[in-house]
């Protein structure tokens, strides 16, 4: 599939470019700015094909990569989040689009999950996507360093949530593409906020019981 | 240990009257009806009697069973929890208090998590408490079905929070006499919703992957 990042550049989107490429997909970097993108590209490109692998990675301005893919995931800061949709807005019309957004804070010594007043960060960037354009909600929980050693079997559960349930069925095949993670639908969009919040929670337990990484598993 | 489980005739109090029973400890029932709990208690105390074991387990009212013991566990659904802890507060000095409430409601086919004003069910509980009373949330996504089969071993993780570290002490040990549950302390009472909100999405999950009976594990 043709699948885009945008923010491609931090957190989870290295793990999520790395194994994607690995099993074929074309990938669009996106970045506010261009020469970051292609300059991210490049770096996946080398890595991938030092490891025998023959990527298809571009990078390019986020409302670009956007508009190339058909899966479309939002791995921007919270803060920027919802700026980051509204300035690629109007190069969706049928993608899926992905949120693995998390709004959090640090208050004293721990973390706490900060929604906006309409509920989930899942929510708030669904207010902006136009109509017919998809939204499903994914990979809040899933350690970057992990994910970013192709190597590792991620033995770990991605609760997803949205209404459509098309859409939904493409992203679990899209993450159990990866081994050995496990995709669980709990609902509709509007529950978010209960998936969104295990964010904070392990950031919580990964300050506390260093150096662990932790995800979760349903069992 | 000295325990006593308020509305200690449902869903988790079963399993955990039964474990700990099994392991020595002297436990009391409370109801609002003192007939309840003296019946219930005779149920746990048949059953445990025909596995072999000699239980110490006594029902009471609500108030009784709360000062009698070291540890009170609010096993009590999340509309009538604060009344009660209202009405056993006179009889609340220097105990710990184990709240494993967790508000939620459903709309539509989904179950959500519907914290009071305060943010959490521990916030709320922690209100009507006296001060020196400590509060410990735990227990909240325990499945009640496989808890109460003792034979049963729980490769689960109770994750708590709370204010104050020995009082949490005791509650991880209390909880980790129970094979083979593992105890995850992710901090300050006030981080209580995030783990009070896994609760409804895993009876989401139960709904959709019906006959799972979920719980969580931080891998």
């Amino acid at each position: 599939m043709k699948i885009s990042l945008l923010g491609g550049t931090g957190d989870i989107a290295e793990g999520l470019v790395l194994r994607w490429s690995k099993v074929g997909h074309e990938i669009f970097i996106g970045s506010r700015s261009e020469e970051k993108a292609k300059g991210i590209a490049s770096q996946y490109i080398e890595k991938l094909t030092s490891l025998g692998i023959e990527p298809k990675i571009h990078g390019m301005p986020n409302a670009e990569a956007a508009r190339e893919s058909e899966v479309v995931i939002i791995s921007i800061p919270a803060e920027y989040a919802v700026a980051t949709v509204e300035g690629v807005r109007d190069n969706l019309s049928n993608q899926i689009v992905v949120t693995p957004v998390v709004p959090m804070a640090k208050r004293g010594k721990a973390f706490y999950y900060t929604p906006p007043s309409i509920g989930s960060a899942a929510l708030e960037i669904k207010e902006v996507l136009p109509d017919g354009v998809k939204l499903v909600s994914a990979y809040h929980n899933l350690p970057a360093k992990e994910l970013s050693d192709i190597d590792i079997n991620l033995d770990y559960d991605v609760v997803i949530c949205g209404d459509d349930d098309e859409s939904k069925s493409v992203i679990k095949h899209l993450t159990e593409e990866i081994p050995n993670l496990r995709t669980l639908d709990a609902g509709p969009l509007d529950i978010s906020s209960m998936i969104e919040a295990i964010t904070p929670l392990i950031v919580n337990l990964n300050v506390r019981y260093k150096p662990m990484h932790f995800s979760v598993k349903f069992v």
